[in-house]
């Protein structure tokens, strides 16, 4: 069906002004740092329902009209295709509008969100509910908390792993039939936000980094604001310090006297939350298609007074377990690695947000936008991907996969840019590929750095834990196993699930009926 | 096909002692605290299979002869139908020979276990791997682990909710296929046990409580050995207790002050795990179709010196951490529950086993038989089945608890155990309905109390987390919303993914073809 016909029919449904058509205003649904051409992932349209019925709506006309549809949720993905369908042509179904705190609970500590809600929006409701509870908020907050928690990003409070966080879902199947997940599938259940297995096998899982429905509602897990609380920063001068540190970082996990995620950054990448390429050329004297000088890393320690690696974690508590807590956590980084900086700020649990600084807002559910700069390193209008690497919490895995990282990024002439972190019993390297996008000839190359880091790191066997969706193929065969055994069934529930194949074809690598585009 | 024949089929893949098909013996294979007929849930035979391979011989065989199959761990699900199928006439797959402990991480605290692991034997190799590791040890230990948590049982230490600690499957479908979940689909993978989500749609969660595999191995996290712990027991004097006592136990849980499982028990609960009710009629002069009398609870609590209500957990910690929070739960509950008498034990991480007394021994994952008694309360050959509704952990829904639950046990003349258990932000309530399954009326009865109680608490909102076989039906039944969408959902994938329906049909309530029986 031509765009035209296709536009008026989602237009009947729900009204003009939610439906986008026009070539100029469709370019807010492209991706805002393409590392391909912008005709690989444009969508043929988007449509943006205010309620589940218009999302029914949607799925209906995309069924009779063989239309994909890619589901966001604010859009703000960026960094892995932002609002871009995996297949082009789609209908990017963009559910900001459906925007509603349904509900707060303050006895048992939960929310029940749509879709539209950013991490700005639920911690203005939590504060008007009184602040007792926090949300987990990553470094930007603009972006939906459900989009966040299915696409199992991170947050920074006790409650780092977001998808963990979820409990009870609803979800409209590509044939427009609505589920309510576990204890929610009860009508009146007074458990649903409660209790995330429900009775039966758990389906929770199917619908994270999924095509498999598009989820309407969401329960999540908040944190209950503790007496006290305190931001540690560790900053350890040597290169090799990164080893030690994960080491004496890993039984703290695992008791839960650290909780959350657990950032450590190298310097290199802070210095583009600082400032663009450009001015660090301009300071330090080298040239825009130089490699980073070998003194880069020294004088910015220097200037700004950071750590080769840099960690920072929070520590909540009531005043006697957090004072025990900072002793320990102290005395064992101090022990682990001799002449690391352990830099302690404590605060009251209901410190107001203005008393705390910036860098120290999203240990305590402040939202904000911290690394906002971050994309824009090589100028123009920026662009990043991320290649990001699962392994155990130990100084042997961080130094192989540096080693196994830096090589390429070497190779490829990438700055290297290598943040950990560490959460639950796992470690996310987060290797970030910078680029301008207007480069074309460095999109290219950074696509294909990604490409073959996804390839080396599984000869290591490491997986990744998300993907831009110009990457999701080559992250799904990674997952080899018994001839790609989970791929084959992630398959056949997308053919039960999704018959006629609509829903975000490609999405995870998983295609209809086990084909490619 | 006849019995015979297909012993014969099996004997030629298994070995001739591994096919149990003779009457008597497959007496095991029963029930054994029936509430109906045994016919109702007699196997055909049972098959032990000594490794992968051999359960995929099974499922072969049993497409071919179209016979059902009911796969077991260990076989101790008693109280919920222990060894029997929901469909008479299956082949038990009975996976105890498969028991061996494959790998104790001692860096990141895992273990990757085979379906026929009890928990005295996971114990056993964590203490011969050092003892730095505990297991989350249910009441009773002779069960298998992933048994357990794939029907989400419960244990004692930090990690209550053993499935929430599962982390890495291993399952054969239907068809005989092999997958492994998360990052185990990397061949080679370094994280199989560390990060549960995996990449794509998370299907871990459709193999708890379901008829969609037979999970041949599993990852499980480990709690690490804490520097101190303390057992706390609070019994607390009066009725009407119960509400400020999970009030105030609710926030102490959102924070994590106090982890795992708390138990709280009513005394009568407690005099089953004492001696059974013969010994009672006894010493306190009442005849064995009476009532308790009115006085039994008060000479109970007189006699042991416990509360009407009896609450346990544990605390853990550095010695500093330990302290601090001592005294936060120890004045919580004094404050919340004037009169309450709080006991407090502590302990080296260390300890000795033999050191602990055994009621506090679960709570360091200590195996052990604590309530072995308790289902003899009648005499006989004993019988128990369980209603356990899910709630928030507040009074007020204990008490709804309690009177919904206590006016039909009244009515029914059973006697009223009730247990309530806080977990995560849930509270379990055990209702314990007990009959001496040579007593028909009784035995049916029994069920019948447990079928017009769940619907009970299906209308007041509350849904069941497990049941027995025979209540299956029931229970899926309750979870209607949307004219039962989530069971059509389970429909689907169980049609997907099994599409011959040999396993084991009808288990929560899944039947192949949406059909029934």
């Amino acid at each position: 069906m031509d765009r035209a016909t296709l536009a008026d029919r989602l237009a009947a449904e729900l009204g003009t002004a939610n439906v986008v058509s026009d070539p100029a205003e469709l370019d807010a649904y492209l991706d805002p740092f393409p590392i391909g051409l912008d005709e690989e992932f444009a969508p043929a349209l988007a449509a943006r329902p205010g309620s589940v019925e218009e999302v029914q709506a949607v799925l209906r006309i995309a069924s009779e009209t063989q239309t994909p549809v890619w589901a966001v949720s604010r859009g703000k993905n960026n960094g892995y295709g932002g609002r871009s369908p995996r297949q082009p042509g789609s209908i990017v179904l963009h559910l900001e509008r459906m925007d509603r705190v349904l509900e707060v609970d303050t006895v048992s500590g939960t929310a029940l969100l749509e879709p539209g809600v950013t991490f700005e929006g639920l911690y203005a409701a939590l504060q008007a509910a009184g602040g007792e509870f926090w949300p987990s908020v990553p470094d930007l907050s603009w972006g939906s908390v459900i989009g966040n928690a299915l696409d199992r990003g991170m947050g920074y409070t006790a409650f780092g792993e977001n998808n963990a966080a979820l409990a009870g879902l609803e979800v409209v199947l590509a044939g427009g039939e609505i589920v309510r997940t576990g204890m929610g599938a009860m009508s009146g259940s007074r458990a649903w936000q409660i209790y995330r297995p429900g009775f039966g096998p758990s389906v929770e899982g199917l619908f994270s980094q999924s095509n498999y429905g598009v989820v309407t509602k969401a329960g999540i897990w908040l944190m209950r604001r503790p007496e006290r609380w305190a931001a540690v920063d560790i900053a350890a001068f040597g290169e090799g310090d990164l080893a030690p540190l994960m080491d004496a970082l890993r039984p703290l996990k695992l008791d839960g006297t650290i909780p959350g995620t657990v950032s450590t950054a190298d310097v290199t990448g802070i210095a583009s939350f600082i400032a663009p390429r450009s001015h660090w050329e301009a300071e330090f004297g080298f040239g825009p298609r130089d490699r980073l000088p070998a003194d880069f890393t020294p004088r910015l320690m220097e200037q700004f007074g950071l750590g080769r690696w840099n960690m920072q974690f929070p520590l909540y508590g009531s005043r006697g377990v957090l004072a025990a807590r900072i002793g320990e956590v102290r005395s064992a980084f101090e022990r682990a690695v001799p002449g690391a900086r352990v830099t302690i700020a404590e605060y009251d649990g209901d410190v107001p947000a203005a008393e705390v600084p910036e860098p120290h807002r999203t240990r305590a559910g402040i939202p904000g936008m911290y690394v906002e700069r971050m994309p824009y390193w090589w100028g123009g209008r920026g662009g990043h991907i991320a290649v990001t690497p699962v392994s155990p919490i130990t100084g042997e895995d961080a130094l192989r996969l540096n080693r196994i990282v830096r090589r390429r990024f070497d190779e490829f002439g990438a700055d290297w840019f290598s943040v950990f972190c560490g959460l639950g019993r796992h470690m996310l390297n987060i290797a970030q590929i910078m680029y301008d996008r207007d480069d074309a000839d460095q999109a290219a190359r950074s696509r294909e750095l990604a490409r073959v880091l996804i390839r080396d790191l599984a000869a290591e066997g490491y997986g990744e834990y998300r993907t831009h969706i110009a990457l999701m193929d080559d992250v799904a065969a990674s997952f080899d196993w018994n001839e790609h055994a989970l791929g084959r069934l992630h398959g056949r529930i997308k053919d039960a699930l999704d018959p006629a194949g609509i829903l975000a074809p490609g999405k995870s690598g998983i295609w209809p009926g086990g084909g490619r585009p």
